[in-house]
């Protein structure tokens, strides 16, 4: 901001100041630390950019247009952090890396409360079109012991993009929980994950294609694994070679989740005996826990 | 940030560049800057306050409330930002200091286009309940030269704290516009400006008793005030020794804006003959305009 002259920076800062000053008597301290670096960021970036009011104008009316369009079956919100990389930073910020254990990453909008229990072996994908795709591993801790009665939930878009929430009927395909047994090893059938685009029919949307960016998420698997005494892990698996791994729209794509998937001829035998028509997939994944107190 | 580990801190950083280059294609030179400032503070606020995963789900919840809030007559996205004093950092990164030329201040939320025309001396209280104050100066440039045929724009709540738009009727009170003569004067009959609270009974109401703050705006007269040539002056006029000057909820008060109320007996004769029942008020405040070009 050099060529700003130096009186009106000093009322540029002092208006800083009398906004925070303004937050002094917030009783919860934390409330008071979040409030003010917010102003902080929220001015800085003002009077950065020396916004325009009509820019400023445009700015109140999309974040508008973004609480208009969301409802209980969509969160525009959600998907404006998530494109702006807010989502995963605040993964990033609250998983910090911890020995070997498994790395985080974004949620989604797409989990649900209450998915079926499909038990060890069975199949999430209860009818959901695409490749049939075996998925294995060994839940562990850092320090390489089996981690047995760990939950393993399971969500994934199927091979038409979409998740079953996405459907106007109420299908629940796609989703499902399992047990790890007492050697820490879970399997399921899934479908292989293919890539989709996040909704683009709002200004979320809209934002993507004023800025050249592509509505695409890789392919992935949603995987959150749960057990006593060990930090909840969210991730994803991302099979390899995704044409997406590199622009993925929501940043989620960490090279430690990326993994091969191994295709497999209609002729191969499946792990449990299952008959499959036309071509199937595996997927080996082991996870690692941290423990609760870990990072 | 000294107690994050340097390597969570390079994942922290490399997620902000990444964000940032997802960007580059933007076609727009300005767009591509106000997204990548907007994903450097945003990004900056996540990882100096180490937000949780709770609390960010608390802001998604916050701004889907404002979303939901908003309407044709009630724009909650613009109390926000004039309670975070956003509104008024923009008014004053766009509208430096020029010469003498009288400070603009916030916009607010209740400008009406299409205000009836009073014509000099004229009444735009109009029925609005509230002592009546006569408003009288000159309108000069930064030269000093009078200006003639200015629009000067009025709009203030009446004493009960209410714009007319804030009433279920179609009243049209306390608004309106004239033209200053050929000696640059202006006058009109109005109501003593009176303090009045921001709408509170939504989040925002709810972020200021979090925080302790007051949803009470000094007292005011809203100015608006156009001439060719000249860049538009949207300012307040602040009656000195208001309880609120010094903790306005949007931050709009500035000293020069400041302006005595003198305060009339029943008995003393009106300047325009005009009878009134009870005390009454006068208020005296020159406009100085910048040029166009002006800053």
């Amino acid at each position: 901001m050099s060529e700003i002259p130096a009186e009106q920076q000093e009322r540029e800062s002092a208006l800083v100041e009398r906004v925070v000053a303004s937050f002094a008597g917030t009783p919860d301290p934390r409330t008071r630390e979040l409030v003010e670096a917010l102003t902080r960021h929220l001015h800085g970036f003002l009077r950065e950019t020396r916004l325009t009011e009509q820019e400023w104008k445009q700015a109140v009316d999309f974040l508008t247009a973004v609480g208009h369009i969301t409802d209980d079956r969509r969160q525009e919100f959600i998907l404006l952090s998530d494109v702006l990389g807010a989502s995963m930073q605040t993964i990033t910020v609250n998983n910090q890396a911890y020995a070997d254990a498994t790395e985080a990453t974004v949620f989604g909008p797409f989990f649900v409360e209450g998915s079926p229990e499909v038990g060890l072996g069975g199949d999430v994908a209860h009818g959901a079109p695409g490749e049939p795709c075996w998925v294995e591993g060994t839940v562990r801790d850092t320090g390489g012991s089996p981690v047995g009665g760990a939950r393993v939930e399971v969500w994934e878009a199927d091979a038409d993009g979409r998740y079953d929430v996405q459907y106007a009927d109420d299908r629940v395909t796609g989703r499902g929980h399992l047990h790890s047994d007492g050697r820490g090893r879970y399997r399921f059938w899934a479908v292989t994950p293919t890539p989709y685009p996040i909704p683009d029919d709002g200004p979320v949307g809209e934002l993507l294609r004023l800025t050249g960016r592509s509505p695409m998420r890789a392919s992935h698997l949603h995987l959150m694994v749960e057990a006593p005494g060990h930090r909840t892990l969210v991730t994803h698996v991302f099979p390899r070679g995704d044409a997406y791994l590199d622009s993925d729209s929501v940043f989620g794509v960490r090279d430690s989740l990326v993994v091969d998937v191994h295709q497999q001829l209609p002729t191969t035998p499946t792990p449990d005996g299952r008959a499959v028509v036309g071509p199937w997939a595996r997927i080996d994944f082991d996870i690692v826990l941290a423990p609760s107190s870990g990072g």
